[in-house]
């Protein structure tokens, strides 16, 4: 839903917040995997951090400015002198990575701690002009699969090619049928860093594109100033190309922070800072999802998992004790308490007759459909079909809930 | 962590965000049972938004404003006229009420969707003295626990009890011994609504009330100037009370929005609001919690939850493999694969000795500190005893697995 008093705000519905909690669930799961730690950052911070960062010099036109209420009642109330009103003004953060070098800062860092990878799901706001906004793909304010490496030089193949595997893992996932890696490289003018630098570790992202065996292109001259990134462009059933993920090398910002670590020898040493997205906006991911599954959700991400429906009134109070079961929703500590639940519905509306609640089911898109009648009550069964109608026949609700565990553990 | 660029934002680092998404996972848990639908709304809104709701009038000193990057580069550019810049101008949320409200009103509803209630983990800000700002527990970044309930006048007692009936599980799980509920009543002055309204709705809480069990005390005008509320004090192993959940009637708010159902009678019908949190500020939970255990959580709460030691080096390869088995970190659809994971960490540093090895991981608060040697690898075994060092002997991975779930599972 959107409304006109936030513009590029997305309110996420029931069954939205449900899809965007599986992705990141699903991120959180695969986190533990690839060795990240998932932190949760201020979204404001004072306009130092900013003036470190270098976005109020080169970005602030992008973002949102905070201040407190009491001093924006009156523009140039007069009451307070510049460093005051200085002091009370913030930036609503458009980026983590500010936030996660702070935390990266705040103790000694040893070669040994390095790599950390620190994630982060915070809400962004990106000032966007109203004119560009659009659905979900641009909006002013989204949530990022976000993540901050902090490595040594020696590093940075690893974990270029681990961040091109996790790709591979969440992209497999969605089935994806086809996904594009850009190498973009140092721009001709406007970059810090010597050559050599930028050499050393343009050749770093080839070495780690070679070793994923998929194609990859070069963008020359297309890379960030502070350093060459891998963009990653989805294309989707309808063959219609997105970017989505990406995975930049940032030479520029742990310089600006200051940050360091100690090295073998005792030296302090500057760590590179590579930023990387998988999903990359989540929002623009779910409109990329919804085109891409039209809406016919695989099981394991969607909000409408399985209904079951009562032949007749008398069998209602069954169908609802399945659905209770199923979806975690009965007595706490009840017989019924099991650790996985899933998005269960029971329809005991009994409007309309069998067919027409089948039919409903189908277009509402839940991925199961089951039935209920004296048979199935004695037997404590559930007659199954899927979404396309194919019948699965009698399943107990314990087989039901395997099968149901097997698909989100497998995601499909 | 705290920062001076971003005073009263909490920086939860990777231990603190385990506990506080284990307190949010337990709730949406409860949120199934108690049926509750989450929904993710906007950080900020426009000052047409915060008129409606009241919160410009009354509330503007103790929000954030947010404005353009563009805009806020001079202060009286001139440039724009006031309308202009009143467009421009948001209010950084400090509640949820008025975007749920958003919500209810986005579509007809009818008496027979009531009651809808819309939960909401959003980051909410309020504009703290900094002179009032104190560790966890008084910040001006915070999560709640937060959900509104829209509902009939007929429905109230019904709601009431059911969120009296969560606040006594979720409080019963964190094994507060003491916890105690307060009814504020109607204020002398500055109340809206009438006589009657009140009368009835002091009532209706008071139904509730009665059928906890439990004893409950009035604070006479104490209540919110838009309706009566309950409060619940929580006293923690030290005996210290803190207020933490809240349950508010709201008469107010549905008319400032002009909500309207339809009754059976077909005719449109104003809602009643209940605002409720359990946790309350989590932050706040956090630094109760964190005094109520001092720091020794309980398994399914915990961000340490086992370690696995190796006797010597040649065995830390199989402490490692146990360690990624239980805490899902092993290879994607490995036979190390299962649903459910715990933190848990091997420790193969191999500095120390055994004893001292483990005298750490209990200083770390590990809740199982699990031995592995040459009998355990051939067995496939842990060694395992607790955090108070009571011996629970050998046990396989699997017999670990399954102890672990169960704990999860009845929030032990």
């Amino acid at each position: 839903m959107i409304h006109p008093v936030s513009p590029g705000s997305i309110f996420m519905l029931p069954h939205g917040t449900r899809i965007v909690q599986r992705l990141q669930d699903f991120l959180r799961q695969e986190y533990k995997r690839y060795g990240y730690d998932e932190v949760m950052t201020p979204l404001i911070y004072k306009k130092d951090l900013w003036e470190t960062s270098g976005h109020w010099q080169n970005y602030m036109e992008d973002m949102f400015m905070v201040k407190s209420g009491k001093e924006s009642t009156g523009c140039c109330g007069g009451a307070h002198d510049e460093q005051e009103a200085d002091e009370g003004v913030y930036g609503l953060k458009p980026m983590n990575c500010p936030g996660h070098c702070l935390i990266f800062d705040s103790t000694q860092r040893s070669y040994k701690d390095l790599p950390i990878r620190l994630a982060d799901f915070s809400p962004l706001h990106r000032n966007e002009a109203s004119g560009a906004l659009s659905g979900l793909t641009r909006v002013r304010r989204f949530h990022q699969d976000d993540a901050h490496i902090f490595c040594t030089e020696q590093q940075i193949v690893t974990e270029i090619s681990s961040c091109l595997s996790f790709v591979d893992r969440v992209y497999k996932a969605f089935d994806f049928p086809h996904f594009d890696f850009t190498l973009s490289t140092r721009p001709d003018n406007n970059y810090i860093g010597s050559i050599n630098e930028w050499d050393h570790a343009e050749d770093a992202l080839k070495k780690a594109l070679d070793t994923t065996g998929r194609p990859w292109t070069v963008k020359e001259g297309d890379g960030a100033f502070y350093g060459p990134k891998i963009d990653i462009m989805v294309k989707d059933s309808c063959g219609k190309s997105h970017q989505t993920a990406t995975i930049q090398l940032d030479f520029q910002l742990p310089q600006r922070f200051g940050l360091k670590y100690v090295d073998e020898k005792d030296q302090a040493q500057t760590p590179v800072i590579i930023h990387r997205a998988i999903l990359g906006s989540i929002e623009r991911m779910l409109a990329i999802l919804i085109e891409h599954t039209n809406g016919k959700w695989p099981f394991w991400l969607s909000p409408r998992q399985a209904v079951i429906l009562p032949v007749a009134t008398p069998f209602a109070e069954y169908a609802t004790q399945v659905a209770k079961s199923l979806s975690g929703s009965g007595e706490p500590n009840g017989a019924d308490s099991h650790g996985e639940s899933f998005y269960v519905d029971a329809d005991t509306s009994s409007r309309d007759r069998l067919n027409k609640m089948i039919r409903l089911a189908q277009q509402q898109r839940y991925n199961f459909i089951g039935v209920v009648g004296q048979k199935e009550m004695d037997s404590g069964t559930v007659n199954v079909r899927t979404r396309s109608g194919e019948i699965l026949g009698s399943m107990t609700v314990d087989e039901l809930r395997s099968m149901f565990s097997k698909l989100n553990a497998n995601l499909q």
